[in-house]
């Protein structure tokens, strides 16, 4: 079998997946083109499908994703039953879980304020910092990244609770409710945590009307996707001085224009889609594909089968 | 029996001590005198020490104080076995726990460095970032504090390891080594969490030994006294880049001066004493205080009686 693998692994990887009896192309992800994927079998990248045209997936059977969205793959391979793909559906959420975690303490702490004092040299007690304990967190999404930051929450005495659309309560939450019920539960929350899949249903999720819903002193946190937040709107609510923080590191064009208006309001923190990066992330990567490769060899079913119909 | 109180509670609360037959007399701290302790059982107080002569406790029974710490206490107060003195042992010790997690994320996942790069608006992804996980912590100090920062590390997957006078090992850790054994633990940290009363013994601890016997890429955070730290020996090896980060809540000279060094290096990230604030700091001060007037008033052992000779 064939493999074309756009990140260069290095040669000792690249020997191991020869072991395994496939025959291994690496090429750049920018310079991969439909002629590369002629006669390749199991396609391991990220996000090539941007240079490629509708009719360059005929000779596929996988595509191993590294990433833990799927919001790249084109409508094409989506519509093409003959293709699994698969998606890295852990590697990153442990980064991203204490990502989280920082992000709520660093919003209810008014670290960047502190930050600022520090900048200026200045010494002055800020008595209004509070503490996270006793807070209700509301996960909007309760996935795999929520799941590990619901792990790391319990010992702070939190209210966890989560939305999602069958309103099914993984471990940890409090109460889960349905996507149906936001008005209800938003304006209970203390600190909103946007863990959402790309998905149609999320798209603009977080609009004017549900935004308003959230408290103006509430921390919000998105470590997702821009796609799930409406920034007109966004930008309308900071602009009126709502949340505590505003913690993006995702947003809808990345990278974020130096025009874009985010980057002023005082308690926005933008940072580079940056959450998930870890030293382990190469290393839980491998994992998962090699695993992958031995199972295609085997003829077992794949971990982390994707649904691409649904999007995550 | 009467009370000096120097902080203003408000008069319900005084009402609720004077319904437990107290005379109470409120003055603010910065104005108490000699004289105003004639006649005076309890002291409630943090710190009008520096104004008052040794004679001015003769008739002194209790001082309740509303800190932690007890270094503000003078040595005749430490020597008159007639003065029973109780701290605030535990109202303070769930946000600085807080504090500890957020600076250990913050200091692995540079965070600093990612705000800078907003206030720049750049958008520049730090592929460097690490995660908590796996990570050695070195408490100097497993007091009261420590194990409440201890629980909240547990489900992150953390190596947590303990220095103490006895080398026993509260709930919590992995391991814990005596002050003795400094040598032998600093160079394994990642992280080293300075947790330490302020005692005779804990005088500049952090010295230019110990702290070249840290890693260079660790992560420093003193939350408890500046005593603990040579601040030469310290501002030397931050020269040399010493430290991924190192968290300051706490230095000698407090507020720290504007010609300090330490403001000026890129790693330090200096906050004015400020881990303790929280918003339920005064309801758990009041409860404590309110809890040893009682215990007064009924011949009950006092709760969180200060052992003064040891310093906490």
């Amino acid at each position: 079998m064939n493999i074309l693998v756009t990140y260069n692994y290095g040669e000792a990887l690249f020997n191991d997946m020869a072991k395994l009896d496939y025959d291994v192309t690496y090429k750049p992800e920018k310079e991969v083109r439909d002629a590369d994927l002629n006669g390749i079998d199991v396609l391991i990248c990220y996000d090539p499908f941007k240079q490629l045209s509708d009719s360059a997936y005929s000779d596929l059977s996988y595509i191993i994703l590294s990433s833990t969205g799927l919001n790249q793959l084109p409508q094409s391979v989506i519509d093409n039953c003959a293709i699994t793909v698969t998606h890295n559906r852990y590697g990153y959420n442990q980064p991203i879980a204490e990502w989280i975690v920082m992000m709520l303490l660093v919003g209810f702490k008014q670290l960047t304020s502190l930050l600022e004092q520090h900048r200026q040299k200045q010494w002055r007690m800020n008595t209004s910092l509070l503490e996270l304990t006793g807070k209700r967190i509301v996960f909007m999404g309760t996935g795999n990244i929520a799941a590990e930051a619901v792990k790391r929450l319990q010992p702070f005495g939190v209210d966890i609770v989560g939305v999602n659309r069958s309103g099914r309560r993984p471990e940890g939450y409090q109460k889960v409710y349905k996507m149906s019920q936001l008005a209800e539960v938003l304006p209970t929350a203390d600190a909103v945590v946007v863990c959402l899949p790309q998905t149609a249903e999320t798209e603009n999720l977080v609009n004017a009307a549900n935004l308003k819903l959230i408290k103006d002193d509430a921390v919000f946190i998105n470590i997702s996707r821009g796609w799930s937040v409406d920034e007109t709107a966004l930008c309308e609510v900071l602009e009126k001085g709502k949340f505590k923080l505003c913690a993006l590191d995702v947003v809808k064009t990345e990278p974020l224009p130096a025009e874009s208006p985010l980057w002023n309001f005082k308690q926005v923190l933008i940072t580079p889609h940056n959450s998930w990066v870890s030293e382990n992330r190469n290393s839980r990567r491998l994992e998962y594909i090699m695993e992958n490769l031995k199972r295609i060899k085997n003829g077992e079913q794949l971990l982390y089968q994707a649904n691409t119909k649904r999007g995550y």
